[in-house]
């Protein structure tokens, strides 16, 4: 039969730290440490897989393994000597969980498993100390009847602290033995009342039910919600330990405390972490008693204490990280009850992987794997100082969009945004953005909307910009006539006016009433830097690129080690205020000359925003995307237009000079001028306009449009090379769905770009190439004929999300809750590559492409481009960069690193 | 060298029938009537590839392929004993073009070369006519000077008219030889001034001139559209057919004509055609004198007209085809110009197939290939009579959309349609439908709007229902609140009332104001009835079902032969006027059990309709798609409830009635009432509903909604399975992109089928299946995934096709012309399967699907189910059958049968 249940201790283990898929992580860890000698209390360890056989069988565990589980049992009685629950010198158990995966506090433990009416007696007689034992029959009781027999926890609570007022003791120590005996008596009446059964005096039975209660909590509302939480899958299942008791609440000789062989929160190399003389494991925890700092133990036990230093330091040096460790002392002797990697924080684990390959206690390869690349995040924007938050006033919580912290004014609209910024920091709240709203998200230090998801407008505009913000708060509900917003939070609602000061961490989703402490990120020394520089050594010529449509966001990508620029969205230039007048004169112009007129007006706008890209960039490419939103967004809503034109008849002259404001024309102008803007706006009105007239569909019904960019981006090609620039320029078009649509308009391009190269006498010494962006999945799967006219693809993941899944990335958030709750999304699409469905058409679309011209440059430059997983994704797939914005550049270039580590190992093993 | 010239005539010939690729259809027409024996001028075929080498060498033919036509040209006149324009008695030739495809009157042709100032002297002696000899050189110099020359024609008409009127002739036959000199004088001038060079004398110039010029038509703008028109390549360029002439214009016992062996109207056979005496061929087209029934040729010419009728009767027998021939009499001496297989209209091809078929001369496959599915459209829908259009007033043309006559009083709105159709036959008219004009739809003889395309829903409905529908006649401006429509027709302006009769063709777009006649269509007898059931000998065992949403359409299919109901789309049950209350009942509910409520009002409705639907299709499957719109479809439309709230504090108490009216409220209610409504109509606001809330994602986030449609289902199974109807119930889950989201709504399904059935105790009688939609490309690449779970396939084209392309369906009008225009779209997408992008992701779902199920049950019910292009390439892909609308289900059979048989003889040649 196969082996379900593994011992440790006495010096050896069936098991080893190999085996956290079997044992868990806490399980692997007793074998281990049993196996390296260090004094653990004996016991073993029911696999993982028992818990999965004992969900689909009935909730029970079949008789063959409780076989195995009784044999385990038997040999660790007579390696302690004991009998459980028994005899003179009772053997007394803990149960506690151990998934592969760290779940701290989620599910369920049991300690003193074994007491009862007879044990308890004897234990009170071998301690010496009938007080003690007493208090480990009480704890067991409650415990055991709360996790195993489902008895509300209060209503023991309400017996013991019935018990206090009546001996009038203010804290748990001072009740007597007397007190608690009487407590055991009342607990005892309760679990019969409750159950109609006995309190169970058989410690095999206690054994039976500690162990289920400990499966059971594998589906406890905390533990689902923190598997989703961490994406830990529901189908590993938890392992049971059942480990011989020891107690540190035998005295003043006797204590217990957790710890960490360096700082989780900084990474310096400092001994940490605190505990609790006389006292069990939960009391360090459960803040009755408030811990002591670890390295005062020094001095209150100093043999032991070396001896934890001594056992967690060559623990550190066996399993090569940082360990965070569990311990009990007993009468002055040491146990270690657990140890294993220890979490950190983004700084920690830059900073730890650093000095430990320093110590050469790892080598390069392994530091640059040992930090996640989403951990850099936190290293990147400015941070809350956590203590100032401690005292402020919680607003909302929505949902974490684009990192950082940021403090400011709240502004309601765009308009008063950029007004107040000009006075002191704004933090832009909307019920949701809009192009329209660029100015004043470029102006605040943050941004908060009501509704929408990861991947609406204000998300993915923040993160480009590196703005922190927050979306889809919607507890929050804005008045904007009022210029107010009501939120409603533990029961009351806090009105916040125009102006009131808030803080916002962006990389938690809290919204804090007031003004909250910073501190700045630096990028650009110290173990971050280091750790970037080996991390690119590993990367290779496998590029990283930035998302970046002005000069400034250029610069900043250069800071943060973009090798160019992977997307410039032209369009982003032209919602500027000092643009939108021309390119609504486009938009609206009725011949084709009124068109190129308004273009002519944009042309050395624009041609000036290329010149400052091509020099922030000086001598890596530049990718830039041609016209690509549908006209009707750089024009008023037509729903307002409607609105506005049904009650001007109604209007009174404030009303109208209101109006007149909003669409620049004089109140005269208003009644003939409406109705001819609404007829316009009602002509490029679309139902699904991500679907619609945009992308190269625009430069070929205008290609006068395409022209002009084409002619700014070479007259500013001219320019910088004269000034000693390395330009090397990608232009690409979007939305191709066909190689028709891309040679229409490589054609234009290419005109253009010989024609002004030529004159300029530079044809030789400028190399660009024109590309296309893949967003449509026709585009995919035709790739192979896409490229025989395109000479770089880059991959437009947004949008071929959207359209690969059928999905909306403005609409989904309506049902992408319900779809993450029943595990239809295990990862929100536009966060995370759907490798699976959208994933297959990159891979058909890159494989096809290189079919018909092998030296293909392809690439990524939908948000995915800064996402772990994508990246690996991309790097699998053969992909020569990725480009993302540019405050995920660092991420990215960790993130190719370790896929490059692991695809030379996957390599290694199957060569 | 290649051969580039083939000469015919003298009862033999270079090339034969069959090399219509090299020598155009008109060129292996001659050679193969020479071969035949039939008296044809000889002359000799400049290859279609010549026409190709011509434009890629700057328009010039080389020197090798010109002395290959200069050695035919010596050849035919030794034939002829003539020399090309010289001597007592000189060759005169024509030159027509002539590419693989017929594309009648789009190039040039010129006739009389030859004729120079010489040889217009012999022709007037040999034929004794001066002024016939004249007038052949007028009318060459005519041609030549336009056609090779490119002077104006009407700088020839203007000569020629002085002429006239300076004798005072009133037709051009009262002008006599001395007359023509002088207009040929004139003309010679002409090319003089026009030119500087003298019209050319050389007759070889004039050859190779002339030659050139046909090539030179291959790109003009008529012949461009043409081509696009019929989906002919731009790449096979034409022939030049160089042909001695022969003379109709040569006195009384001389004529020309043209004539087809049946008539190609109603495929009766009948000798059918008309003829001039004294004529050339351009004056039987041109109009000016009108030409004389075939058959008076009989007494005019007897010997001749039994010739031709012999001629063209063995030609008919050696095509196996109906002919469409040429010919003129020269002197009494009868030869044919040309003989082609004939043009003929939808009717005429399946009178002629079966007819032919039962004469012995082709057989049953032959007969079923020789009919175009598309020409059986114009047999299933009404007619008008085209005589009494002749007399009636063209309003507007638009996209013929969905075909057939229709006559009615005009309605502008659903309402006003449904009131109006209680007392006569109405077309609607608006600016565009949407689901709220259902009704009106319904009661509607005809449907025409203003905008949108040929997929727009007013075109996808009409199609649906059989209803003619017109769309996008731009020229009408709809006014609702006046009930009126200006039309802008020959530049002045129609006003169109409502009540107004107006008749409408939705086969060719055509709008006329008044009643005009129509005729219905017969299917079930006669010619159709036999060639439809020959069709379905070969369509073997390949289904052909039908889209039907209510019994009434369903009964309808099956007299078209639907095997079936491959799509009922449950949707269309709750547009209904008595069930929309309910529909938002359940959406306007805010809590799960107020939604249950109004479903359980909706239940009974449903189960109704879908005992129907089984009835009316007893012993054939049928497919239900459970609810697929998003939501707000059903509501009132956002903008009009924001501009009703924003006007409403400013309403008078007329307007206030309206709204409560509109909005099913009391005027006391209006002030809560409409806020509350928007706050809902807000929520449920997408900004891509295409890519939203919508298909599965209802049933997941709803399922209560899901389990209503299921629990109607299974209970209206039971229902008529008890009356001994055959039920075979296939359920289909809309927009899956996962298979995740497929099982959860199986298991709704699959729970409450087993216990309807269940409780009915017929569990073991009824076979049902649950399958989905594959619409999205998700779906399609992850479909082995699917198949897992999904029973069947039902390919949903229409969404397939948008979500593949990025391209809406309700947007894609704005630029779709342009796109034709530029041949980025070969055709229609919506209309014609994009074979080369979806079509390669269907192959993808339909090889996947497969890979998991072998017996899985593959269908199409997209539009394109019903057009024969994609027919077959459903056939192709081994999909088990298509689904479209009731009217096109012959198209779709015939489609299919063609597909079987091309497969076989496909097999055939491979094995």
């Amino acid at each position: 039969m196969k082996k379900y249940v593994y011992a440790f201790g006495g010096g050896t283990a069936d098991g080893d730290g190999s085996m956290k898929d079997i044992l868990g992580g806490k399980g692997a860890g007793l074998a281990e440490m049993c196996r390296a000698g260090v004094p653990c209390p004996p016991g073993f360890t029911i696999a993982t897989d028992v818990c999965n056989i004992f969900f689909k069988n009935n909730r029970r565990v079949p008789h063959e393994i409780n076989e195995q589980m009784w044999t385990a049992l038997e040999k660790l009685e007579a390696l302690m000597g004991q009998k459980l629950g028994a005899g003179d010198n009772p053997l007394l158990l803990s149960v506690r969980s151990g998934a592969k995966f760290s779940m701290p506090g989620m599910m369920n433990t049991i300690l003193n498993l074994g007491m009862n009416d007879q044990s308890v007696e004897a234990l009170s007689k071998k301690s010496g100390n009938p007080r003690f034992a007493y208090d480990c029959y009480r704890r067991f009781i409650q415990m055991y009847g709360e996790v195993a027999l489902n008895i509300e926890m209060e209503k023991f609570d309400h017996i013991f602290d019935a018990r206090k007022a009546k001996v009038k003791a203010k804290l748990d120590t001072d009740l007597n033995a007397a007190d608690l005996h009487a407590i055991i008596k009342d607990y005892k009446a309760l679990v019969k009342k409750e159950t109609k059964k006995e309190f169970p005096q058989d410690p095999c039975d206690q054994l039976v039910g500690s162990r289920d209660a400990v499966f059971n909590s594998w589906w406890n509302p905390k533990a689902n919600y923190y598997r989703k939480m961490e994406k830990i899958p529901d189908s590993i299942g938890t392992a049971a330990n059942i480990q011989a008791m020891v107690f540190g609440n035998m005295g003043q000789n006797s204590g217990t405390g957790v710890g960490f062989t360096r700082d989780p929160g900084s990474g310096e190399k400092a001994f940490y972490g605190e505990y609790l003389i006389d006292a069990q494991g939960e009391d360090v925890v459960a803040g009755i008693r408030t811990p002591e700092p670890i390295s005062q133990l020094g001095d209150a036990m100093p043999a032991a204490y070396k001896q934890l230093v001594e056992i967690t330091s060559s623990l550190e040096k066996h399993y090569k990280d940082m360990q965070d460790f569990e311990f009990t002392i007993q009468e002055g002797k040491l146990y270690m009850l657990q140890t294993r990697n220890g979490k950190r924080t983004g700084p920690a684990a830059v900073r730890l992987a650093v000095e430990m390959c320093e110590e050469r206690l790892i080598d390069k390869k392994t530091a640059v794997m040992r930090v996640a690349p989403s951990q850099l995040d936190q290293l990147l924007h400015p941070v809350f100082d956590g203590a100032s938050l401690k005292t402020a006033t919680k607003l909302t919580k929505g949902i974490a969009a684009s990192p950082g912290a940021a403090v400011g004014r709240v502004a309601f609209s765009a308009e008063d945004a950029v007004e107040a910024s000009k006075k002191s920091p704004v933090i832009l709240v909307r019920r949701e953005t809009t192009p329209d709203d660029i100015h004043g998200m470029d102006v605040a230090k943050g941004i908060l909307t009501a509704i929408g998801g990861k991947s609406s407008h204000a998300a993915v505009v923040a993160r480009g910009m590196g703005r922190p913000c927050i979306v889809g708060a919607s507890t929050v509900v804005i008045n904007e006539k009022t210029k107010t917003a009501t939120v409603e939070s533990g029961g009351k609602k806090i009105v916040v006016k125009e102006g009131d000061w808030i803080s916002m961490d962006g990389t938690t989703g809290d919204v804090y009433l007031g003004q909250a402490k910073t501190k700045e990120a630096d990028v650009k020394s110290g173990h971050l830097a280091k750790f970037m520089a080996w991390a690119d050594e590993f990367r290779g010529k496998f590029g990283v690129r930035a998302n970046a449509d002005i000069p400034r966001d250029a610069q900043v990508a250069r800071q943060f080690g973009a090798e160019g620029i992977g997307l410039c969205r032209t369009e982003h230039m032209f919602f500027a205020e000092d643009r939108l007048p021309f390119v609504q004169q486009m938009i609206l112009a009725k011949t084709e000359k009124d068109r190129k007129k308004a273009l002519g007006k944009l042309l050395p706008m624009q041609r000036k925003d290329f010149a400052g890209l091509f020099t922030a960039m000086n001598g890596f490419p530049v990718v830039i995307r041609t016209l690509d939103p549908p006209l009707h967004e750089f024009l008023p809503k037509r729903e307002n237009l409607m609105v506005d034109l049904a009650v001007l008849p109604h209007a009174d002259a404030k009303t109208k000079k209101e109006m007149a404001s909003r669409y620049s024309m004089s109140v005269g102008d208003l009644k003939k001028g409406l109705p001819a803007l609404l007829e316009r706006v009602e002509e490029l009105h679309e139902f699904n306009p991500m679907l619609g007239h945009r992308g190269c569909r625009l430069g070929i019904t205008y290609p006068e449009i395409t022209a002009m960019q084409a002619q700014a981006i070479f007259e500013a090609v001219v320019q910088v090379h004269k000034k000693g620039v390395k330009v090397i320029p990608e232009v690409m078009i979007p939305l191709i769905g066909s190689v028709q649509e891309f040679a229409h308009q490589k054609e234009i391009v290419v005109k253009i770009a010989e024609d002004v190269l030529g004159k300029a006498g530079i044809k030789n010494q400028v190399h660009y190439m024109v590309g296309t962006m893949i967003e449509v999945p026709r585009a995919a799967l035709t790739a192979d004929k896409v490229a025989e006219q395109a000479e770089f693809f880059s991959f437009g993941t947004n949008d071929l999300t959207q359209t690969t899944m059928g999905l909306s990335r403005d609409d989904y958030t309506k049902f992408s809750a319900h779809y993450e709750d029943l595990k239809i999304f295990t990862a929100d699409p536009f966060g995370v590559l759907d490798q699976e469905g959208v994933g297959k058409l990159v891979k058909i679309a890159v494989d096809g492409g290189r079919s018909a011209r092998k030296d293909l440059e392809v690439g990524i430059c939908g948000e995915h481009g800064g996402e772990p997983s994508s990246v690996e994704f991309c790097f699998r797939v053969g992909m020569d960069y990725v480009s993302c914005s540019p405050y995920r550049v660092p991420i990215a270039r960790l993130a190719a690193a370790q896929a490059a580590i692991a695809d030379k190992s996957e390599a290694g093993r199957t060569s």
